[in-house]
């Protein structure tokens, strides 16, 4: 449980009284109550209001507000304001205001807007949460602290090329090392000294935003500004920490944002919290992924929705409302994914500037009687009604997905073999097939403990970082399942390749040779013919974007391709090694190959489905104390009937017992309790 | 008259001898008087031939071209040459160069280059203007002034960022009212001294150029530029006007232009001047309502067509020959719609540089024979026949669009909720289907007398400015029939949202209250569903962008959503105020819908269309001392056949009497004068 | 031939061994042996492992890999380094770093980064090729010197201002005479002193890439940074030369490569070596011009291909695989059009950095065992057993296309007629019909000697230089046949037009006036009417982009117009001038005119196909000593057949003789040997 003194579902949101006056705190108040609100998150952008110069510190405003909340049984998730610096801060100490990919100095504007390397930035950011943390250590309504907000964007100053340098010498002690790893040889940028070492951006090594000429400097870079803006949280985190050791802290993270290794991140927080923004056209299993590797960041623990909106964005190119019953469907889904919290951005909605048609609780129209109000009630209602029962349930599953950020980075930064090569869109591919399939998935880093897994599937593996390959064979010989894909075992972590044959450090275990990669246009398909039986797959399916041209040595040949001029030749191969099996996907399937592949390796493993529903009627599951809970989510405006089994299961939400074929209405949730007993 | 010594519609348009020889000019004479040229616009960019260093002006090559023109009868629209600093300038004055939107200080280079506050440009451009009314106040070929040329672009220097300061002073005199309608504790962004202040650009408050974190910054930093560059338009003004008050100064405008407020230009122009580059594809409605909108400026006064093309442009993608006929069709349709003058870019083809490829009336073959002269010379000889009969008529329309620059950028700053929302394109089809009806149609500012009018449509009217509101109520209740859409009443002039419910201010007049906001996908559509009958309306049209979900509190309802889940909720309503009544349309409709909407209002009003006439054949009217003048425009290709009526009409071309069935050729016009008796 | 030390096509390419271990190394020239590689180019990339500071040079490891080379028979095409500058030179020097475009000051990275007018750059590169010079002067592996590498690239700093400037001075003597090349007085800009010029990009003249407010000043501004990177290729060939006077200097240019007039360049060059990388799209008649454009350089002397790829690149998109055969067809087609080296770029794949996913003969893998290898020998073989016998042989074309750098500077700078007109790819249009009826055709400069060619085709010669309007009526009047097309003789060499009428100084000659230029949409076409027999060519067939209305004065009508206000009109004629004639295109026809165009044109002139092939057949020819090499080509993957003729050929290839219908396989070649006596 986040914090006791909650000890349910927190609901609530964003909120930023300061902006308005009294009477109008009042009216929210009274809402709230209507809502059933319980948790508001205060002070975020609030910095420049309660600093006015280097030595004047005025918390009053936040006192009134915080003890009023309190007196009206409100609890507050303490933002520390420090994610976008105050004007006057500029002004007096440009070193915090950041230089961009372009090299261009920026001036005062926006919010994210401070170089993490700014010694001014560091000291008066830690002043804050120490001076924050003082003065409310023991307010009855803090229940959880909150660290800046949404970090991201890199800094490109002659501070940051500073620190970097540092960082290298850390990292590599030696330039000889390092211009081995970054293998500057090539095009002669052999470094002889530390200070020839500039930042990689527009003006040097790099171009276009991900594309680089030296592939090694630009992901130290990443690496490097990653624990940069790290190192920003962690200073106000210990601030927080040396006066409220037991008070949890968090910073609101924003799913698969590319510029920060979360996992990294997530060692240095009590509970991961994150601000779930789907576009319009965002395929709900792609929120369901998100959610999950926000849970997998510290191990499937139970994480905070820390912002979503009630109904339309304001930044989206078309803001399209949420349709009746959405916000609470995927406020639901959250909620089966791992959350222990629904909160909004925001709620109330602000009279001015780039956000004031970003949905909220209360609307400009200032009243409760409102659709997204209404609905918004009826949720709060709901989760009063469940209680604690939910929280800090988790996850149960026996499939993986593997997902890892310099990974992604290398990928992103490659030049070649194809642009069409989305790391992210491989990982949600096979993502997609075990969410078709109702097979509960988790999304993990690659240092987390596989023993818990029987399936592993880690898409399009090109960096193999230190001990990972070792970690694999080991999972397989003790019988795993693991499968990955073309275009992996390709480098180390330095992005140097593994010379001697792709793929590399996997070669061992997954039995293979890939000679050649070859990349194909788009609208381009090869084919994989599948000739024998296994489950549902048989014949002919398309596969694309990259072909490797492989080699089985140990491994068993499972399909070849189809045409073109490695007709023939393996696409899939399975090899078996020590008690387990691994599987290499050469190309890259559709949707319809995947779902009867996967359906088989998991059939073997003896993982099957939670539930047999249909389309678009999503199904996960929520374990604790031997207590299982089945989330069902109808995503589809229309009815649907699914068959729950001959069990006795118990629908939370409507407070009654269903079995056999069960009729879920378009949009609706059930929460299907089965006891220990039961299981 | 714009001015007694040319009585007739002014021809001709701009000419430089100077980059010529004698003998080229004395040709050029010679061609003038074949093509009935009376007037030519000089010194447009000679600042830097007269002017070599801070103390030497030479006008002699001036002088020795304005007695030549005036000894030919050619009179002179005389330019004041501020349009692009001389090069020595830059060099010795860099305060001249402007800083762009990227923070770049510019190098000397191209035109319009002069930044509005540079103490260098204002000094020099100043006594440029003064120099030139000493020298010519009493030249004989004298009939206007042209101050600078096609005024336009920003610039975030320095200097401007201290004037900007120094702007904003005066507009709020306090921080504390600048915090308050920028709403700067939205991201903490209070500002405690005035030299916080930074100009909002990409590097600091705006992205994409168009796209802002605080809409209140750039919309006053829109202002501030507009004012700006006004400024500078009235130093030379006034120089000019100590010296030859009773000579009229124009500068020319150049339609839609986003960047000035042309309003608030128009009050210090004599007459208001434009340039008319449609392009290949603009609709020639649009073309229509750009004319109006120019005549609108000064409340339906005559203007000057200043610049149009010959043939060819040469900075359109594609730069196709106006097909025979076209360029006289288009002069007339300028006439048509207000202008008291036919001018052309320019007289004589240019031999090197970015526009040597620009249509003149001389090309480079430089005689007489070709395509293009003739056309132009068979029009001078047609306009020198029409004499002054034309010369100060009006517009009789009783039909007004409002359109208003602020809200424009207002619009165009809005972070959501549609990306695909164009306010001029929103005008124009409001405008278009007015057009297709043959009803005239003003386009007015907000501050125009709406007492002359019997409908008034303002579409978006996102914006409503002070006391703006109060008068469209009283140009219902006094009887006017007013028309608003979707997204109305929504901020006040600082871009804060009217609380207490959409439309604002509006919502008295238009009995409704908009509750929520929905984004349509590009290609997405609704349906207005329109089941009484109503003139021709009946039936189901598509409609999309924006579906405002409202509810009608006074107001009666006319049509309601075909779908989605606002169904059956209004999408039309009329709601009775006083004498007259007001419509909101909460989406936006095809042309079809307005066509038949818009003629149903016009027809309650006992507003009539001008003539019927098939699709393509434009009429509007000029009125004159009780007299009308209908222009008939066949912009199609083929001859077209349309009733005239039973009455005699003379026209003024063709030179004989038209009534009942009359046919006229493609591409050609007709001016039918119908006596004051007649009418 | 290039080197009497290497008596055969030269086969190898790019190699750093410096990069690698020596154990590396061993295996590396085991596998060259297997190969056939004769050819390594060493030192490309070298500079800072070469040279640490200013006075601290160590060679050895240079002379350690040139004497194991040498020892194994691999000769060394010797590179200067000084592609891209070290570190700490742009550290301690800054002026070597360029300025971009966009006037920001670059930081070290990347390569071809040095500016051409940097004092230290010219300095240290100039004294590393005197060192190399002396060093390796009598060195048994060296046969060829690489200066640089792939020149290109502009920079816009201060110190290019300065020299641009002088540039000028001596271009023009006077300002006056400056001023009024570049049309100063349009826009006011006058320049007084010559310290008012500004380099022209995007904070000056210039935007976008490749438009300008002034084209001269621009196309000065090309002209003058290709002078500059010129001129840093001459100091360090005359360092070279002054110690090594018969040892040939070369630098790899890169085909059609807009931003350097390589005419300019081969003067100073004793052999031009060029890159072929064609994309995976790239039609393979462009390939073919782009050769024989190498091949013009130097009026028909063989060339070097210096670097293509064994099979994937990594810069490109998509990057596929060459399929089985086409590394060998693509080898064969550039030494089918004049090159007697095929080399590669490179010959072990780099391990990091941004081309590591670049092909190269010897894989990541590091064995001779892969497909691409396996080609890669098997060539090698061929080559060797080919021997000397095509070193020299030369073409025999008598048809040639003109093709000026300046002309496609001045067309790619024109702001008009349309935005749509691709100089080369008009240049490739004409070529690409001769290419398909097997017409042999040189690519060649404005400068080359006419008197060799029967026919001479100059697409859109809009630019029309001092004395090539006399030389090419010269041409025609003694019997030749000129074609020229639409927007042709329009300007100067400083892009002011020649006025009296286009097409200007060639309206003699084509006897045609072009009074107007109308620009097409995308997808809009007008017609070819051909309604007399002539050849193949009747009826009519589509044209478009621009059409120029013309009147025949003394040419013959050959075509009119098909549609729009100039139908009927004429769109080709042809006008007999002394012995020959001049055809005019005046608008842009499709391939199937072309082909039956000019099919008849050089059958009136006696000029005939090679041969007649299958599409996809490519044929081509070499001769030397009376004797004659046909080379086949079959770009198609299945098998062809063609008539070879009467006569007995020899086909080098296979070893056998050959006549009348010939079976070629997919992707196979043919050279076809026809002794002196029998052709």
């Amino acid at each position: 449980m986040i914090n006791q003194r909650v000890p349910k579902i927190w609901y609530g949101g964003d909120y930023n009284p300061e902006q308005w006056d009294k009477a109008t705190m009042e009216e929210d108040l009274r809402m709230f109550e209507l809502a059933g609100v319980d948790v508001a998150t205060l002070n975020v952008f609030s910095w420049a209001k309660t600093q006015r110069d280097e030595h004047s510190y005025d918390f009053t405003w936040l006192d009134e507000i915080m003890d009023r909340l309190a007196e009206e049984g409100v609890h507050v998730c303490l933002a520390t304001s420090t994610g976008a610096h105050p004007a006057w801060m500029a002004k007096k100490y440009p070193d915090i205001l950041r230089v961009d990919y372009d090299g261009r100095k920026r001036k005062f504007g926006g919010r994210h807007n401070s170089c993490p390397n700014s010694p001014t930035y560091r000291k008066y950011s830690a002043l804050m949460a120490r001076k924050l943390a003082e003065r409310y250590k023991d307010h009855p309504a803090l229940v959880i602290w909150h660290v800046s907000n949404e970090y991201g964007g890199y800094c490109y100053c002659d501070n940051c090329e500073s620190q970097f340098r540092i960082w290298l010498k850390e990292r590599y002690g030696t330039l000889d090392k390092l211009n081995a790893a970054w293998n500057t040889g090539f095009w002669g940028h052999t470094l002889y000294e530390w200070d020839e070492i500039v930042v990689p951006n527009a003006l040097s090594e790099e171009f276009g935003g991900n594309r680089t000429f030296f592939q090694g400097i630009s992901l130290d870079y990443r690496r490097f500004q990653s624990d940069s803006l790290l190192a920003c949280y962690r200073l106000e985190r210990d601030e927080l920490k040396k006066i409220t050791p037991d008070m949890p802290v968090t910073t609101n993270l924003m799913g698969f944002y590319p510029e920060l290794d979360y996992f990294e991140w997530a060692k240095h927080m009590d509970v991961v919290s994150w601000d779930n923004y789907p576009a319009i056209d965002t395929p709900v299993s792609f929120t369901a992924m998100s959610h999950n590797l926000m849970r997998g960041l510290k191990s499937g623990q139970p994480f905070m929705l820390m912002e979503q909106t009630p109904s339309v964005q304001n930044w989206s190119p078309y803001n399209s409302a949420k349709r009746p019953g959405v916000m609470r469907l995927w406020s639901y889904q959250a909620v089966a994914h791992g959350a222990d919290t629904v909160m909004f951005f925001q709620l109330r909605r602000s009279v001015g500037a780039c956000e004031k048609f970003h949905g909220a609780l209360i609307e400009h129209v200032g009243h409760e009687h409102t659709r997204v109000f209404r609905e918004c009630a009826e949720l709060g209602a709901e989760l009063q009604q469940l209680g604690d029962q939910l929280l800090g349930s988790r996850s149960n599953a026996k499939v993986a997905i593997m997902y890892d950020w310099e990974n992604r980075w290398a990928l992103e930064l490659s030049s070649g073999p194809s642009k069409a090569l989305n790391y992210v869109d491989e990982v949600h591919k096979y993502y997609d097939a075990l969410y078709q399939l109702n097979i509960q998935t988790d999304i993990i880093g690659v240092e987390e403990d596989l023993g818990k897994y029987d399936v592993m599937v880690a898409p399009v593996m090109y960096m193999v970082k230190p001990g990972v390959a070792r970690r694999v064979e080991q999972f397989v010989s003790r019988g795993g399942t693991f499968v990955t894909t073309f275009f992996s075992g390709i480098v180390n972590e330095n992005d140097l390749v593994t010379l001697g044959g792709h793929p590399g450090e996997l070669r061992h275990v997954m039995g293979i040779w890939a000679e050649e990669i070859d990349a194909l246009l788009p609208g381009q398909h090869n084919q994989i013919e599948w000739n024998q039986e296994w489950g549902s797959l048989r014949g002919s399916y398309p596969c694309g974007l990259l072909c490797d041209v492989i080699h089985a040595e140990t491994a068993e040949v499972l399909a070849g391709y189809g045409s073109d001029f490695y007709k023939g030749t393996p696409v899939v191969t399975r090899n078996r090694f020590g008690e387990g099996l691994a599987y290499y996907v050469a190309s890259s399937p559709d949707s319809k190959f995947l779902q009867g592949f996967l359906a088989n390796l998991c059939e073997e493993q003896g993982v099957k489905p939670l539930l047999n529903t249909p389309t678009g009627v999503e199904v996960t599951e929520r374990v604790k104390d031997g207590g299982s809970y089945l989330f069902v989510l109808n995503h589809n405006a229309e009815e649907m009937t699914f068959d729950a089994g001959s069990a006795k299961l118990f629908d939370l939400l409507s407070n009654r017992q269903v079995s056999g074929h069960v009729t879920i209405p378009g949009r609706d949730v059930m929460i299907l309790k089965r006891s220990a007993a039961q299981s």
